[in-house]
C-alpha cells in the first residue's frame, strides 16, 4: 500500500463516482455533452442531489439554481466549501467541472468513513453553467452570488434559441427560494484540470493554484464594401477578410513579440455575405488576450489597437474595435493556498505552484472570501474535446490534497 | 431628339417596366430581394407572363420553369433568342438580370411598334435560379438545357431549409412539361450589367463581350487542434485560423504578384467550434480566382496549392484543397459579337469590348450553340447590393444595342 492511500480517500468510489456521472449525457467518443439547464444536466444533478443527500448533507437549492450540500460542523462557525460545475460544453470532456465536484463528495464520503468532525462545516457547492455555452456570460451562477451581476440580468440571459434562463430553471425543477447573495465561508476550494499541458510536461500531479491571469476580452467589426468576386478588379477592392486575416496574423505576433505567458486567440471570426464569389463586406472577430501581469495585458491591448489601424488603412476599411471585458489577476488567499501547498505535499504528490489561464468560479468566490484552487493534469494539454483526460493515478493525488486541505481548513 | 432614339426603343416605356417589376420584392433601401422560387419570384414570373402575352408572345414554361415567350418570324427558322433572369440575390439590386429581361421585352415592343416582321423568331427567356443564392449550383437551369447538368440532380437540389427546387418549383407553379433539353436558337443575346468599373471608370455607355474569363473555384479544410484559449501556450498550438488567415493574405497576393487581369477572392469562410476562448480547431474556406487566360489560372493554382502546403506546414495544421469547379475561358460566338459591335456602333453608344468576368446564363448557352453579351456601366462596380445602379442614358443606349443586334441577326 502506498502512503498516500491512508489519508482516507478511496480511489475505487471515486472512479466509480466518474464513471457513473460521465454516463449522464456521455457521447460515442468518450465525451461529454451535459450543457446548462437541459434534460441532462438535470438528470446530473438529480445524480448529484441524491448522493447528496445519500451522504446525509443538507441540501439547498438557490434562486440560480446553484446546489449546496452541507456537512455540519462541531461549532457554528462559516463552512469550508468545495464546488465546481456538472455542466460542460458540447462535446467536452468528462473531468471539466465534474471531476471538481466529485473530489469534494469523496471528501465528504472520506470523512465519513473515518467518522472525522469538523469545526467548520464542510459544504459542497455545485455552480450553475459555468461554461457559458448555453448563456452567457459564463460563471454566470456565481458572478450573480458575488454580487458582479443583476439576478434579473442573469434570469434574462436568453440560449441561441431565445429561451431565458430562468424559465429553463424552472422546467428542470431547480429554480430554488435561497437568496443568491454573497454568503461567508472559512474557505472555497476549487479542484480542476489543468486545461494546459504544463503539469504533465513537468511529470507533475498537482498544481497549487496562486491566481488566474488577467484576460482582456475585445470584438472588432472591419467593414468595407462588398462586390461581386469576378468583375471587380484587385485595384478597387476594400476586402474586409483580407484586412480581418492581417489582424489575425498580427494578433499572433503580439503574443511572439511579447513573449512570456502571454497568450492570444481569435477564436471567433464571422464573415458577411459569406458566399464564394462575393468580396467579403463585413468581418467581425473577437480577440481574447490574458497574461499574469497588467501591465503586459495593457501594452498588448496598444499593440492590437495599432494593428487594427494599420491593417485598416492598407485595406481601406473600417473597424469599430471594442475592448468590452477586462478582469486584472486574480491572486487567490494566502492562507488558503499555503494550506494547499501543505496538503499537496502531504499527500505526497509531486507538485508546483501554476496560474489558472481559465476563469473559473473561484474567481468570483475569491472575490467575497478565502479561496484557492488545485489543479490535476490534462492530457496534451486538452480541454473542452472529448480527448480531455486525466489519469487516475493524478486524481488520486489531487483528491487526497483536496481532503488534506479541507482536513486543515475547517479545522 | 437624338439619333439613337429613331431606332425604336421607347425610353419611357423600358423605365416604366423596371421601376414596375422593380417593386415585386423592392426593399426600403431601393435594392430588390426576389430570391429564386420565393412567392416574390412567383409575382415576378407572373408580370412577365401577363407582359408576354399582352405583347402577343407564345409563352410556355419547360420541366425547370425556364420561360419562353416567343415571337413568330415569317419562315421556319431558329430563334433569336435574348434571356436573363428575374431571381435577384437577398438584398441585392433591381438591375442585374432584370434589366436583361426588360431589355429583351422592350426590344419585342419596339419590333411591334414599328410593325417590323423577321425572318428569323425572336425569343424572350427568362431563367430559374441564375444566383445560386437559394440553390445551388448557379445558372442551374440554363445547365439542364446546356445538358451539363443532370435534371434529377437540379430538382433535387435543396436550400437551407432542405426545401427541394422541384417542389419550390410546384408550388409556385412553374414546373412546365416542355423538355429541358438544348434547343437551335439562331443567336442568343444577353444584356446585363458590368458588375465592375470599367465603362463607367472610362466614360462608355456599352461593353460588346468577347467572352467569359476561366473560374476556378477551390475548397479548403483547415484541421487543427481545437483547445482552451487560456491555459493553452502559444507554443503548442495548432491554430486552423492561423493558418487560413496566411492563406487569405497569401491569396491576395497571388493577385498582386501574377498581375494582369487575374482576380483572387476568399468569400466563404467558416470557423469551428467559433467561440471566443476555443482556439479554432477547424477552417473551412472558399478561394475563387479568375483570369481571361487559362494558363494564368493554372498557374496560381499552383501557386495556392504551395502556398496551403507553407501555411500547414508552418502552423501543424493539416489541409485539404479540393480544386473542384473550372470552367474553362468561355468565348462567345464571332458573328454575334460582329452583329453587336456593328449595332453598339449604329447606335451611337461609346462603347468598347470588354471580358466579363462573373458567369452568366450565356455561358452554359454558348455551349449549344452562336452566344454573345451586351454589358452596360455599373456605377461604381457595385453590384449584388441595394447601392446597384445604371443610368437610363447609358441603359437606353444597351437596349437600342440589343434591338439593332436583333435586327440584324433575324433579317
Amino acid at each position: 500500500m502506498n502512503a498516500r492511500r491512508d489519508v482516507g480517500i478511496d480511489r475505487k468510489r471515486l472512479e466509480q463516482s466518474i464513471e457513473e456521472l460521465g454516463r449522464i449525457g456521455a457521447t460515442p467518443r468518450g465525451g461529454l455533452t451535459r450543457v446548462a439547464l437541459t434534460d441532462d444536466d438535470k438528470r446530473g444533478r438529480d445524480l448529484m442531489v441524491r448522493w447528496m443527500r445519500e451522504a446525509g448533507l443538507r441540501v439547498t437549492v438557490d434562486q440560480m439554481g446553484n446546489l449546496f450540500g452541507e456537512r455540519a460542523g462541531t461549532q457554528a462557525l462559516p463552512p469550508v466549501m468545495m464546488g465546481s460545475h456538472v455542466d460542460s460544453v458540447p462535446t467536452g470532456g468528462k473531468y471539466d467541472g465534474q471531476l471538481g465536484v466529485l473530489c469534494g463528495l469523496e471528501t465528504i464520503r472520506a470523512l465519513d468513513t473515518h467518522d472525522i468532525r469538523t469545526r467548520h462545516p464542510v459544504m459542497l457547492a455545485i455552480f450553475t453553467n459555468e461554461e457559458g455555452a448555453r448563456f452567457q456570460p459564463a460563471m454566470i451562477a456565481s458572478g450573480v452570488m458575488a454580487g458582479k451581476i443583476p439576478l434579473e440580468d442573469a434570469y434574462n440571459a436568453r440560449d441561441k434559441d431565445g429561451i431565458r434562463l430562468v424559465d429553463e430553471l424552472e422546467r428542470i425543477g431547480y429554480l430554488g427560494s435561497e437568496p443568491c447573495v454573497p454568503r461567508a465561508f472559512r474557505a472555497y476550494l476549487e479542484l480542476h484540470i489543468e486545461q494546459g499541458p504544463c503539469l504533465e510536461e513537468e511529470g507533475l500531479s498537482v498544481g497549487v493554484v496562486d491566481g488566474i491571469v488577467a484576460i482582456s476580452w475585445s470584438r472588432l467589426t472591419l467593414s468595407g464594401v462588398q462586390d461581386h468576386a469576378g468583375p471587380t478588379p484587385m485595384r478597387i477592392r476594400h476586402d474586409a477578410l483580407v484586412a480581418a486575416a492581417k489582424i489575425v496574423t498580427g494578433v499572433r505576433a503580439i503574443a511572439r513579440e511579447l513573449g512570456g505567458e502571454l497568450v492570444t486567440t481569435v477564436g471567433n471570426l464571422v464573415v458577411q455575405p459569406n458566399i464564394v464569389n462575393a468580396i467579403p463586406g463585413t468581418v467581425t472577430m473577437s480577440i481574447d488576450m490574458r497574461d499574469p501581469r497588467d501591465a503586459t495585458l495593457d501594452l498588448a491591448r496598444r499593440r492590437l489597437d495599432a494593428l487594427v489601424k494599420a491593417a485598416c488603412e492598407r485595406e481601406g476599411v473600417r473597424g469599430e474595435l471594442d475592448h468590452y471585458w477586462r478582469v486584472p489577476y486574480t491572486p487567490f488567499a494566502a492562507d488558503v493556498v499555503a494550506a494547499i501547498d501543505r496538503a499537496a505535499h502531504a499527500s505526497g504528490a509531486r507538485f508546483r505552484h501554476i496560474l489558472s489561464g481559465a476563469g473559473h468560479d473561484a474567481q468570483y468566490m475569491a472575490a467575497i472570501g478565502p479561496a484557492g484552487m488545485i489543479f490535476v493534469p490534462s492530457r496534451g494539454g486538452r480541454s473542452h474535446c472529448e480527448e480531455e483526460f486525466t489519469p487516475m493515478d493524478d486524481i488520486e493525488y489531487g483528491a487526497g490534497t483536496l481532503f488534506r486541505a479541507v482536513l486543515d481548513l475547517a479545522g
